[in-house]
C-alpha cells in the first residue's frame, strides 16, 4: 500500500497537515473511509476513522507507517489542532464553513493543495502500475463486451454488461458513470445513457473506465455497428479524428505547456475543417480522480511532465448527425507519450 | 424534470443563490453537470454548463422554467453575481478558495446551506416516487441475483451481478460501491467486496442501491448460504436485531428527534445483550446523496418529520465471528415510518 504522508509534510512545510478529503485522505494515507481524516506531522501518519471503518482500515494499513485511531469525544479536529502553531490544509477541498471551524483553535491555516496537487500530477512506479492494470481491465472488458453486443439492446444494457465484465476481471468500480450512446446521440458529448435501442447501421461511442485501487483509467471507442453504406461524412471525420489522436502521440512532449498539446490535435482538426466541431479540451489529467490537474486545453497553462498521465481524447461533434471520439489514457515516460492502451485498436471497427 | 430554483430562492431571502455543487444544481435545476452551476434570483434560475453538456441539459429541461446558457468568457461567475449585493452560497459545499474568489466581487456572501438543507429533507412526492422506484429497482435486482449466487463465487463477482441485475432493471448507477461480505467479513460493518470465495454454510451481507434520476436507495440484507448448523449465536443475534429494526418501524414517531428514534433500537438491543456490538447510528437521511440530513443517532438532535426519507439499519458485529444489518429505506408518512421495501423477506433467508 503507498502511502504519502511524509512527503505532503515535507512539502507544505507546516507544523502538520489535516485533511478529510476522500481522495486527500487516500492519496496521504492508502485508505478511504467516508468519515475519517488524517494528520501528519513531523512523529507521522494517523488515520482517524470511525467503527465502521476501523477495521478495514487497520486490516489495510498493517505493516505501513500509517497509525490507525477510532475517532471518539477527545479525538476531534479542534482537539487534536491545538498542539500545533501552523497547520496546512487544503483550501480547495475545505469547505468554507469547515475552514471558519478551523479557525476557531486559532492555529494559523495554509494552503496545502498546491503541494497536493503537484504531488499526485506526477506519478510513481506504484500508482502508474495501477493506471496501467485500470487500464487492461478497461480494454479486456470491453474487447468481452465487443460480441455480446446485439441488435436491440438498450444503451444501458450495453453499459451494464461492459461495466459487469470489467467488474469480473477485476475493477473494484466504475471510474464514472459509462456512456453509451448509439446513432445521433454520439454527437452529444457527454449523453446520457439511455433505454434507446440499437438498430443495424447505427455508431457506437462507449466512453468508460475503472479503479483499481482507487486509480482510473479512461477510455473512448467509436464504432459501427454494422455499416449500411451510410457513414461518408462519418468515416471522413473519423480518420480526421484518429489522425488527431495519433499525432499527439507521436508530437506531444514533456516540457509542453497544456495549451501547446491541445494544439496538436486543434490545429491538425481545424485544418481539415472541423475545428468548430471539436467543442472540449484534448485532455485531462487522470489518477485518484478522473479529472484532475493537469489540463491539456486552450487554457491549460501548466507544464507536462514525466509521470504525469492524462487522456488523449481529441472528438468532432455534428449535432443530430454523428459523434466521434478517440480517447486513451496515456503518460508521459522518458519525455514521450506513452499510451496505456494496447489491445484495443484505433481504427474504424464495424461489428 | 423537478427543479427548485425558485423555492430554494425564497427561503435564501438573498438577491440570488449561486451553487457550483453538483448535488445542489441537481436540486435547483434538475441536471447535473460536472463543470456547471446555476443562479436563482427573482428573475428565475439558469443553468451554465460547456459544450460537454449544453445538448444534453437543453433536452432535458425543455419546458421547465429553468434556462441554459453556454459558458464563456463573459459567464464567469465573478461578472455574473457582480450585479448582485447580497448572494447566498452553501457554506458547506464551497471551498474556502472558491469563497476566497467569490469574495473579491465584493458581494456580501451569505450562507445558503440551511435553505438546503432543510429543503432537501423532506422529500415531496415526486421525489418520493423516484426513491420508491429506486428502492424496488433494488429489491426486484436482489431477488433476480439470489438465485444467481453459486458456492466458488467471489465477493466481487455477486456484486457484479447485482448491479448488473438493478441496470438492467433501470436503474441509472450504483448509489455507492456495493458491499458484499461473506462469513465473519461481515463483521467488518463497511468491508470492502474483495475476492473471497463462498464456501457452504457462509453467511452473506449485501448492503446495496442504485440511482433513479439522482435519488438513491439503500438497503442491507443477510443470509445464510445453506445452514452447516454452526449458526446458533448468529441466529439468536439475527432475531435481536430484526427485531429491532421492526421496533423502529413501530414506534418511530414523526416529531421524535434523532436520538429518541436510535434509541429504540439501542435500547432493545442493549438489553438483549447487543449493545457494544451496536456500534453505528441507526441511520442517515437519504435523497440525491445516499447519506444527508437527518442523522438518526445518539447525536441526532434533528427533528424527525413526514416526507423524510431515511435508513433503518440496526447492525450486530462479532469480530471474527460474524455480522448482521438488516435496513430498509423508510418515510415518515401521517406520521408513522412506512418502508419502501415490500418484496423482500426480513426474516432469515438460507439459501
Amino acid at each position: 500500500m503507498q502511502t504519502n504522508g511524509k512527503k505532503i509534510f515535507d512539502m507544505v512545510g507546516a507544523d502538520a497537515v489535516y485533511t478529510d478529503c476522500a481522495y486527500l485522505v487516500r492519496y496521504i494515507a492508502g485508505f478511504e473511509a467516508e468519515n475519517g481524516f488524517v494528520i501528519s506531522d513531523q512523529d507521522g501518519t494517523t488515520l482517524y476513522t470511525d467503527p465502521r471503518y476501523i477495521e478495514a482500515a487497520e486490516k489495510r494499513l498493517a505493516g505501513t507507517e500509517v497509525a490507525v485511531r477510532l475517532t471518539d469525544r477527545s479525538t476531534t479536529v479542534e482537539e487534536l489542532l491545538k498542539k500545533y502553531s501552523r497547520v496546512g490544509i487544503a483550501f480547495n477541498e475545505t469547505s468554507y464553513a469547515k475552514y471558519l471551524r478551523l479557525k476557531e483553535t486559532g492555529v494559523e491555516l495554509i494552503d496545502s493543495m498546491p503541494a497536493f496537487r503537484s504531488a499526485m500530477a506526477v506519478k510513481n512506479d506504484w500508482e502508474i502500475s495501477k493506471i496501467a492494470r485500470a487500464c487492461e481491465i478497461a480494454e479486456d472488458g470491453f474487447l468481452k463486451t465487443l460480441p455480446q453486443i446485439k441488435e436491440g439492446m438498450t444503451e444501458s444494457e450495453v453499459a451494464a454488461l461492459l461495466e459487469y465484465n470489467m467488474k469480473i476481471l477485476g475493477a473494484y468500480s466504475t471510474s464514472f458513470d459509462t456512456i453509451v450512446a448509439f446513432g445521433a446521440h454520439a454527437a452529444v458529448p457527454h449523453h446520457e445513457t439511455s433505454a434507446t435501442k440499437l438498430k443495424f447501421g447505427d455508431e457506437i461511442l462507449i466512453d468508460f473506465g475503472c479503479k483499481v485501487d482507487g486509480y482510473c483509467s479512461d477510455i473512448t471507442r467509436t464504432f459501427l455497428f454494422g455499416d449500411d453504406q451510410k457513414h461518408g461524412e462519418f468515416k471522413k471525420a473519423y480518420e480526421a479524428v484518429l489522425t488527431a489522436h495519433e499525432l499527439v502521440k507521436e508530437r506531444l512532449l514533456a516540457g509542453m505547456t497544456g495549451v501547446q498539446g491541445d494544439a496538436i490535435a486543434r490545429d491538425y482538426l481545424t485544418e481539415k475543417g472541423y475545428g468548430k466541431l471539436f467543442t472540449h479540451s484534448l485532455g485531462h489529467g487522470i489518477g485518484l480522480n478522473i479529472h484532475e490537474y493537469p489540463s491539456i486545453s486552450p487554457k491549460g497553462e501548466n507544464v507536462l511532465q514525466n509521470g504525469m498521465v492524462f487522456s488523449d481524447e481529441p472528438g468532432v461533434y455534428a449535432k443530430g448527425e454523428y459523434g466521434i471520439r478517440i480517447e486513451d489514457t496515456v503518460t508521459l515516460e522518458n519525455g514521450k507519450v506513452k499510451s496505456f492502451m494496447s489491445k484495443t485498436d484505433r481504427n474504424l471497427l464495424v461489428l
